[in-house]
Formats: C-alpha cells, structure tokens, sequence
C-alpha cells in the first residue's frame, strides 16, 4: 500500500491504477467532494459513463456493491466499501464558466475542470474528454416528482472515506473540489492511498 | 418548413441543423421514445452534456424553456415547446451490450447506439463520441430518496411533439427507439420537421 497522498485545496491530480488495485480516497476533514474521472489505460477514449452507470446498476445512487461502467459497457471501478453512501454523478466538475453563472461577484476559478485538464493532459487525455465526473461524497438531493435538483454540504464528516477496485489498467483523475456551494463553503484537502 | 421525414421502426438518422432553425419531433403514434444527440458542426469535439445541463438547469426534468448545454457550457438547443413534459437525460442509447443485459433471452438487437454510430459516421462522429443521450419521450422515474430508477412507458399520446431551437450550427442524431421497456413493448416510427 501506497503512503497516503494529499491533494491540496481547489487542486487535482491524475495517475495510474492497476487492474485490482484498490483506490481508497478519503475526506480527512470532513464536508468536502472530490471529483472522479476514469479512463481505461490502454485506449482512452474508453471513459466512466454516468449514464450507462445509472442504466446497469439502475438508480443514480452509486454506493458499496456497485460498479462505474464505461461508455463502451464495461466494468471500470466497483465500489468495494463506502462510509458516507451520498455521492453524485449527474454534474459536471466545476469551471471558470460555472464560477462566473453561480457566483457572478466571486473569483473565478478555473475549479476542478481546470484542474483535471492540466492533470490529464500528459496522458493524451483533453479536456473535451471530460465526463460528468463521479463526485465522491457530493450532496445533490433529487425531488423525484418535480426533478429539481440542488447542491448542499456533504454528510461526510472527518475521514470518512469511498474505497473502488479497479477492474481494468486505469487513468485516474481526482481532485479536492473549489467550488463553494459543494463543500458547505470552505476549501479543504482530499487524501488518497492506492493499495 | 421542411417535409415531414419519417424515421422508420428501430432505425436513426443525422442531419444538420442551423442556427435558429427548429427541430419539431413527433410521436406519431404515441408512447414512442427518440433518442436525440447534438454536436457543434463546426468542431464535433463539443457535444451536448447531461452533466452541464443540470447544474445550469438545475433540473434533471427538461421541458419548454430549458435549455441543453454542451461540454463547454455553450448553449446547443433551447425547448420552446414540449406536449409532453417527460423527457429523460439520464441514460445513454439501447445497444448490443444493453439487450444482452436486460433482454438475454431476445434477440440482440444493435439499437439506438449501433443506428447513431453508423448515421453520425459520415460526419467524422465515433462510436465513442456518442454520449448520454436526451431521450425525448422516455418515462425514467426517480426516486428521490433511494436513487432507484426505472424505465416505464411513455405518457405521449398520438401526435405529441417536442420542439427544440438551435442556437449554433448542429449536427444532429435522431431514433425511433429499439428497445423493449422504453415504448412500452412495441417498436414505432418517429416523425420530424425542420423550420
């Protein structure tokens, strides 16, 4: 098992996980999100899809005994252990263009997109391949009849934690989110041990 | 106004949509789904997101006076008029590995994905540039609190319709759906005008 690696606040990172490794990411802090984005090592236009996720596992919350599929229907992640169970998959990370529509009198930030981006790049990976990421420990209710969502503070608290098995050779990204609204309105680190 | 163009039983097309131009989709016979996807046509790299969408709608149920945002936060097509109002955004097209998943014992059928790879080809659209679609029509209720989902007829009756603006230059994929529980068992056609 790998030392335990910290992402600074509104940062992010990207690296190799071997099929069967298990990637633990972890909330040291308590309240804070970290955006997940996952290629397949050998082909990278193979991406976690949420939409083939929500079809296979049927519901759009994703916790311990599911998996994140790709767009080519394939098994990439599977979550193995899970203490927090409320994490999102609908939105996208945040960006200068979310930090300018959400918080017009703040300063932009090029957020967790930009983030990823740079983090990507020396895979191959650009940022129009960005996918609507797997936000662990994300808080977005859903009223079932109407749709409407919202984003709040997340339930974690100080070192909850999400661990996910690798089912292929895999590129991860991973960040410690910026935006204000998903994190109660602070800014906090994201830690991670690949085992 | 373009002739009504019919899209046959379990098959799809593409074609380009102007800036300002309106897309009309029909169910002509009710309880039909269309998966629908977009792409600049000037740069098919930018693509209709589900993920943006939702944080900029804050609403994963989209109808008349939403908008469908792309992967760079552009606006790609605007809903001025919705019969329906039940629309999902959440699941990606029907494929080989989809009836084979849900459907084991008929036969495979390439479905929604297989008829959009081979109609966006001609545009230089991959298979794997083939994202959540927005499946017009299509009755995906959630449950709030559990996240579950299921896919269940649609509530279109005959002649019911969706009307969407371009507000760039598109490339646009469309069906008449393939699968067994979209439509409620049966297989029909859509219809379509441009204007």
């Amino acid at each position: 098992m790998t030392d335990k690696v910290r992402i600074e606040p509104r940062s992010g990172t990207a690296f190799r996980l071997a099929r069967g490794q298990v990637l633990t990411v972890i909330d040291p802090q308590g309240v804070q999100v970290s955006d997940l984005v996952a290629y397949n090592a050998d082909d990278v236009r193979e991406v976690i899809s949420n939409g083939r996720t929500f079809d296979y596992e049927e519901t759009i919350r994703l916790t311990a005994g599911h998996q994140l599929w790709s767009n080519r229907s394939n098994p990439m992640l599977s979550i193995i252990e899970d203490s927090v169970g409320l994490h999102d998959f609908l939105l996208t990370p945040c960006s200068t263009a979310t930090f300018e529509h959400f918080y017009p009198d703040k300063p932009v930030h090029r957020g967790c997109f930009g983030n990823l981006a740079e983090a990507l790049l020396p895979y191959g990976i650009g940022e129009d391949a960005i996918p609507t990421a797997f936000n662990l420990f994300m808080n977005v209710p859903v009223d079932g009849p109407t749709g409407r969502i919202e984003v709040i503070a997340p339930v974690s608290t100080a070192a909850d934690f999400i661990r996910l098995k690798a089912e292929m050779d895999l590129v991860i990204g991973l960040t410690a989110c910026s935006a204000y609204s998903s994190n109660g309105g602070s800014f906090k680190p994201i830690d991670y041990v690949i085992g």
